[in-house]
């Protein structure tokens, strides 16, 4: 399996399977001289991980992070960063009935296909586990991009949306609830709609909006690496993720140039900002903003028909524990896979200067 | 300028500006042994193109490719193809009005930010001109490719939409008309509303969708290099996309697992298809589909207030010849990235074997 | 830092200071199904670790590797493979005396200069224990390339040298003394010469010579990915390594091409095999040989005027621990180096078929 | 074929057969602004070309470099450089004998094997008629590197060396004679030498020695990446290199580590410099020298026994004009990868400040 490593100055590579020892990484190409808040960090990690609150799953899970180099005496020594997280509560009995057989719109069966063999324990390296390392990786990006304010909230679960302009919110409030929504009238409808997919034994899709904002003008490459490209492909390689659009997104399809265009203040900035803070690929020092849409969890509490490795048509029902509801905790995970792009793109844009 | 390769192993890179000399390109890990149809690649070019048709700009570009390297009595020699485009039809002049001002939603005035100077003929190396060579890479790819079909479509154009699944439509429709949408009823609303559109001066959004067919399973990687992912930053490196989405896309967020989950039959193959062929960031075998929005061209035929690069106010007003609307031209763009995404992953899955 | 990769498909990612909690690394790319043989990788460590016998440093490190991730049930499953190394014997206090002065013809002044600050503890980063991890990235390349035969040996110590060909030494007598060389009787001298050298409080430089066998026809790409021009590069990443030569090496500068040329035996073998094994950078089926140079260590048991970081001239000797010849020790560096080289291009061969 | 891109930052991708239309390259990564001296890049062209003396090959190629992109009213604006250099004097008859059979150390054998077929028409993409391209390169990135002096030169040709030190050498004196060595009663033997070599239709090999000054503190990146090992892969990488050494090379393996070390001046700079201007994969302010070895050329004008592509035994004697000592032009090749290394490594050395 190739594929594990992100970024080409700010480049972070990721290891671990859900029920293996532990998880872990190394941010290589992190600036040497950055006094890292270990507890920032950490506050990251809490913010991910399952049992926060009665809507997201009860697992219980420490995800505390160890850094075992690249740091010294409080500091980044600019040499590799090294860290695990230890899988301290995993019970690999839970997975017996998946061994053989593959979960409908899961991994299972392309890995099988793909490797020949799988660890089926949990889904491995497919399960959505593997974001708590990227998690660590961002945090320690939001620590090098200190100017850069990044913001992602749920903006909509199922069919609840927030029906304001991102300029209407309070990003401060995104932590006061356990949806993550900043609009708490919305927030309350949202939590009532995941309780009660609960009980039903299903589960529910939802958006998140990213806002980037204080972002210097000129990062990203023209042509390939654009900066949208590159978030956009940084979002769409979070587990569940179906959609990405960025400023005015879809619905540009249907407008005109006379009323998208974004007309120029004296002093460069623009009047109105349906480019989304990117034009060309590079950014104009607007807001970047940017949405990003996630399916339902594919594990429900209720039966379904599936296939075993022999070609038998089986039954199979979630157990265990599992999300009704994926964005809550995805939020710190869009946040973080923004900042290693942001922080990527920051590196790169120094060899102009 | 970093960020002008793509691919690991079908690995392209370009060059050039839309007044210069000559665009072109390399690519480097095309199979040898390959026995080129040169004809079907100048095929894609002319699909790009200008000048195709009433509703497209009437610049005249031959557009020629011209390979010079990496074949040899017809094949291909596993050494690198370089590849040129001339620029033969470039009016320079054309471009004086915007020599020191900045065109709004353009990229005239980050790459002066970024770069210190820039090329302001014809957008220089931001014109969509670019593509030609993606398309050539892309041509190549097509062929390093055989057996997968790769067709994309006008699937909207402003508020027309062809509103049937794409199973229902015949795909050797799309080149019938100048659209490039393979519906012909819409085809016609669309082409007439395009007329319109350019009658008033203004430019007009759409939406361009892609199914790509017979894609073994296991292509793509899991983790960062998701094939979706991949797929997503292809596309939204394509001047003027806004947004990707594929399978369910954005309607997912909507959804209940117990609505999305794609059930399996007794081959391995999906009752339903919401996850788009793609599965923890795998082909399954399935059709994969995504859909891209592209914005309005910036360039109108209408005043606009802008500025210039010593801090006046200036009035600009689109010259020269210039597409209404982007979507009808951009479908070989869009076949062409697919094609090297998939190329680059095919050749990182024999590396299982 | 950036840096700390190697490999294209076979990629080694490796973190750790010598005396941080641990060492590590991430293997990602390797393929799926291989059964590892874990005590074969630990056997690795254990002639790479300090303390062996008395002509190499006393200093204890167990040097035991923890896999983490990417093994399931016996077998590497096609993702990333995490594993550390935890430092248990290390004493920061031996270190304090160059904390503040830089050791010459040591790293620690460039990297205050580059990175503005240092991990001074056993020299951190640029400490040869960074080289743990390569030890165990290139023991599982070895079992990736079963067919493979990887011999290296020490060639020379100091004045004294073997002076036979390749092809009449029994590589099966490397470990039976101290010194890794097959050569019986100048690995007695050389032992001697070592024992001599520590006495005087000084070090001493050396060669080890390395014999890749039975690889197949077709690794190595041309170009700048040369066969040789990679192994030259990761033979030169090691630690006090000054040069590199292949094949007849720097003697070829005074042949004649009617001396030098490779006749062909009728199967494609060669009759004489100056070419090392390869040629235009890819292997041709013959015997790789090649030759690398290593400096006497630097720190030694002797007084030394140097610098601290006030600009004041100090006296220094050497404390704790060293090697008097690093040659020994280097022996199993050198074929894990080689082994990811020739994992990568075996890895990457396998897109031509 | 992979591996036909070189550096991160500084990215050079290069392409084209000896005999195919044109070779030709793209600059990624050049910054913007600098002030392209055409002229100076065309003079390392007629350094490289053949036939320009007595003592090379009488082929004549024009090697006009044309650029084709990246540079706008005399200025890179950070946009890709492509550049052709058309062949415009091949004779492709000439090689009609070569097509079935091959010829001994070359790599018409190798290439047959990997790829299934070859453009046996001068060697095809194995010739050196390659390096042209990297010439072009080297020669920008000597524009990028205002500061810093690349001088190479010949320092032995067969038996016959310069027994000075480099310091006592005036590098203005290289161009001076056709054999490119700064020393002239050497250059004056060397030259008759190679007459006489000619004379009798063999070839011989040679050494390059290069010195970089003025190198600033800092680049290279430690571990894989280290200074000297990616100029070690640079130089092994040029067509017909067997060896590199930097600093004090081979010999340092008899050395003591009393006799090896580089004591500091107050100043941070050293009294002796061993260790070759480089620390730890670091550069330290001082001389930055190496050596590289080069085989003799494999075409010879004297018969030899061959095979052909049937297995049966032939006899092949060299045609048409060729080097018979290949060091004389390749002074400039070395210059340039050397220039392709540091502009690289300084590029991401600024991403620390």
């Amino acid at each position: 399996m190739a594929g594990n490593s992100y970024g080409t100055l700010y480049k972070v590579t990721t290891f671990g399977e859900s029920h293996g020892e532990a998880l872990g990484g190394i941010i290589d190409g992190c600036p040497p001289g950055i006094e890292l808040d270990i507890e920032a960090i950490q506050y990251e990690m809490s913010r991910r991980k399952p049992g926060q609150s009665a809507i997201v799953t009860q697992r219980k899970e420490d995800d505390q992070v160890q850094f075992l180099s690249g740091i010294f005496e409080g500091k980044t020594t600019g040499t590799p960063i090294g860290f695990i997280i230890p899988n301290t509560n995993q019970k690999s009995d839970d997975y017996s009935h998946i061994k053989d057989a593959y979960r409908p719109s899961h991994a299972d069966y392309v890995y099988e296909q793909k490797y020949g063999l799988r660890d089926y324990r949990g889904g491995g390296r497919s399960s959505a586990r593997e974001t708590a390392s990227r998690v660590v990786a961002g945090a320690v990006a939001k620590q090098v991009l200190k100017d850069i304010k990044i913001n992602a909230f749920v903006s909509s679960v199922g069919h609840i949306f927030i029906d304001k302009p991102y300029q209407d919110l309070d990003f401060s409030k995104t932590e006061s609830n356990p949806v993550r929504c900043p609009d708490e009238a919305s927030a309350q409808k949202m939590e009532e709609y995941i309780r009660e997919i609960r009980k039903q034994g299903d589960t529910v899709g939802g958006t998140i909006t990213c806002v980037l904002q204080n972002v210097p003008i000129g990062l990203g490459e023209p042509v390939f690496d654009k900066l949208h490209a590159e978030l956009g492909k940084a979002m769409l390689s979070i587990n569940a993720v179906k959609g990405f659009e960025y400023g005015s997104g879809f619905c540009v399809a249907k407008m005109k140039g006379s009323e998208h265009n974004d007309l120029y203040n004296i002093d460069g900035t623009t009047k109105s900002n349906l480019s989304g803070g990117i034009q060309g690929g590079i950014s104009n020092g607007m807001d970047i903003y940017f949405r990003v849409a996630f399916k339902p969890v594919a594990t429900i509490m209720q039966k379904q028909e599936t296939i075993d490795n022999q070609g038998n048509v089986v039954e199979m029902m979630g157990k265990g524990r599992h999300d009704p509801c994926v964005v809550p905790r995805a939020v710190p995970i869009v946040e973080a896979m923004a900042a290693i792009v942001l922080a990527d793109f920051y590196l790169l844009n120094k060899t102009y200067k």
